[in-house]
């Protein structure tokens, strides 16, 4: 029923204003996406250029790109030039007590998740004429009723400018968001984890890696686990996990290499016992938080994106993935609904809610199962019986992590198909004990 | 291991200053425990002095006090006068589509909840010496490290006071709650639900009720219901729960009766034909929003009570109780911890939040029961069930709803008894049918 087509959409596209809220991976992203379409696009970000700031020893972050992330990347013409920065990593690698490694395949051959340390997202929206990158620009003021928004400029000039669309991508603390908790019908929750974080760094030997890259390490401990990241400069990021009041217990060097001598002996070597000394105490563990919203949107010139509309817990290293697919369905619904935002709003929060809290609960699920079941036998048969039964039936019973990971079947559904799986897996399994496999 | 007695620490809390924020019910009921204590009590309401507020038309509040409040109010001495000027109610009566009617009793003879149109505990607080009412102030500012406050006055005066103590009874959209979100760690989420609620009068007729008065009156229609409560001035206030999109639907005066001819056909000459059309418009459907938090106090200097810290959605009549048990519990703890803020503070946050939750929870249950199950022989045929094992086993078997209604049993304790009563219910009743019962 709309009545005007592409070409008119795109002209009148020419004359609007879209105001990204956020210079990061997503905001950078959707702001190509935006001026691919042909938007006046301007991005505020509140910090100084990020791509001149230094990585921050114990605050580093890995960031995993797989299948949903790529496929937004490849539809801007910016895949090849990002994957050629990353390094592959197919399996997972778990370390027992006792210093033995078996790994864990993620997937088929050739199904890999790309391990980043940055991704130059703001690079590539610059080189559309449109597109406008303004770093140190903090948001005051803005309105979803006009579009009017202020910014508070480092020279302690205020800017302000007239937007058609506001995209909030401003992160897991969303000043964007603010505004819609006082809005009447807001569903919003935000939960820390009782873990946090802490990051250590295993140098290199001889110029070489200490263990071996392309592999996710894992030592499941339990109520808590440390894992090992590759980066380009052949260190190892290591981060342990584990309860806050577990990392009150520990409060001098000593205690840390008893600690470390009793959970993760095989690490001490490779970290070294002063760097662990030294390094744990660099900076306090990390809190993790989970926030779910709906609805996405407000009237029709406000929408929410990435971490400002679904911050996860990184167990399932879907995050950046996430907010990249948010862009890619964000931009399917412009076509279908012809860039009519009093309808592609609404059709996004519709969409997209049920994905991304899936998503969030699934990561979530994965913080308990990282930490335990990785470890177990039962756990190892059970992966072994769904890859056995995704290589008998390709197309009936896909793994969820497969599914999450190397395809684009929607999160709510691969949850879904995944309930399903595990009815018919339990049986499969139960059958299989009672003939004696 | 406190090493002061309770007559030194009498004699420090005279010097004490408690800033209240909120004069609703939970504030005044806390500033008289405080009171009682020998604190300073300033108690800091931004509306005008609530006693002399009208009865809104379409926004009457309907309280219930059950036996938790009760005991709230019977410490401070409040019990009797209130409970005098209370409505008793005993059963609920359910109307069938029909006009059939059938009483279900909530508990044993004399359990009775007590219908209030309002409770004027600030009036209470204010007999107390030491106790301020401060009416039209406006939070403005305040801290937690120094416990100083800035209000502003009616008259556009600002004043400042020094808190020992502030306690946030400021409701579910509490502003005090707002300065917890930005600390670390906070967990919080506020939860729309689909159904809107819009209320009608039932006039007397002939100066007597139109209907049997001590009912919860329901008319469960699955997807909505409608519930109705009597009045001190023998009206009965009808209040109708509907999903936001169908009170989208009934946009006329005609629509309206056909709605209630279709489905509530035994009220129309009740309310009245004219009295309906007009009603049914004089307010938009009102949203219910269900909101969780943790922690609940931040330093030792703050601490979030009543609706502040757990609104509920209204479906257990339990929201004002739970408000109200919430300064019982913390007077118990004061006791317990010798008014050692620092140590009060967390031990009511430990204890409090799990029982907290759980209501919250179960009112969210009951907002699916209450509209469905109510109706159904087999709820019926179960609540039997419940009650005749009650009768047999009084001390091992008591119904969730009495548990919750006519006792002291944590909330949370009280979902675990009910999931394991679930259990022995489910095989006896089962055991019955094979029977043949």
């Amino acid at each position: 029923t709309m009545d005007y087509s592409t070409n008119d959409s795109k002209s009148t596209s020419k004359n609007k204003v879209v105001a990204v809220v956020g210079g990061g991976l997503v905001g950078a992203l959707n702001a190509c996406y935006f001026a691919k379409r042909g938007f006046q696009v301007e991005v505020f970000e509140s910090r100084e250029d990020i791509r001149e700031a230094k990585i921050v020893k114990g605050r580093s972050i890995n960031l995993a790109l797989s299948h949903r992330g790529r496929q937004a990347l490849k539809q801007v013409g910016m895949e090849d030039t990002i994957v050629s920065k990353g390094i592959p990593m197919h399996s997972r690698m778990i370390h027992s007590l006792n210093g033995t490694q078996s790994p864990i395949p993620y997937g088929k051959k050739g199904q890999v998740t790309l391990l980043m340390q940055r991704l130059d997202t703001p690079h590539s929206a610059e080189t559309y004429s449109t597109t406008k990158l303004n770093f140190a620009h903090k948001l005051l003021n803005w309105s979803t009723e006009t579009g009017a928004m202020t910014f508070l400029r480092a020279d302690g000039a205020k800017e302000e400018i007239q937007a058609d669309l506001i995209v909030g991508c401003d992160g897991a603390f969303s000043a964007i968001r603010k505004q819609f908790l006082r809005q009447s019908r807001f569903n919003f929750s935000q939960t820390y984890i009782p873990h946090g974080y802490l990051e250590l760094t295993m140098p290199p030997i001889n110029g070489e890696f200490a263990m071996k890259p392309n592999y996710l390490h894992i030592w499941p401990r339990n109520t808590f686990m440390m894992i090992a990241l590759p980066n380009l400069d052949k260190t190892f990021t290591c981060t342990l996990f584990m309860p806050f009041d577990e990392f009150e217990n520990v409060t001098t060097g000593d205690q840390v290499i008893e600690f470390f001598q009793k959970y993760f002996p095989d690490t001490i070597p490779l970290i070294g016992a002063d760097a662990l000394k030294r390094d744990y105490f660099r900076l306090p563990a990390q809190a993790m938080v989970s926030v779910k919203c709906s609805p996405y949107h407000l009237s029709d010139k406000c929408v929410l994106m990435g971490d400002a509309a679904h911050a996860v817990v990184p167990f399932y290293g879907q995050g950046m993935n996430a907010g990249f697919e948010d862009c890619l369905v964000f931009n399917e619904i412009m076509d279908q609904l012809n860039e009519d935002f009093s309808a592609v709003l609404p059709e996004y929060t519709r969409v997209r809610v049920p994905d991304d809290h899936a998503i969030a609960d699934l990561a979530m699920y994965n913080y308990v199962e990282m930490r335990s079941h990785v470890n177990s036998k039962w756990f190892l048969f059970r992966k072994y019986v769904d890859n056995t039964l995704h290589m008998i039936m390709p197309r009936t019973v896909i793994p969820l992590y497969t599914m999450v990971t190397f395809t684009r079947i929607r999160y709510h559904e691969a949850v879904k198909r995944w309930h399903w799986q595990d009815k018919v897996r339990h049986y499969i399994v139960h059958s299989s004990l009672y003939k004696g496999l």
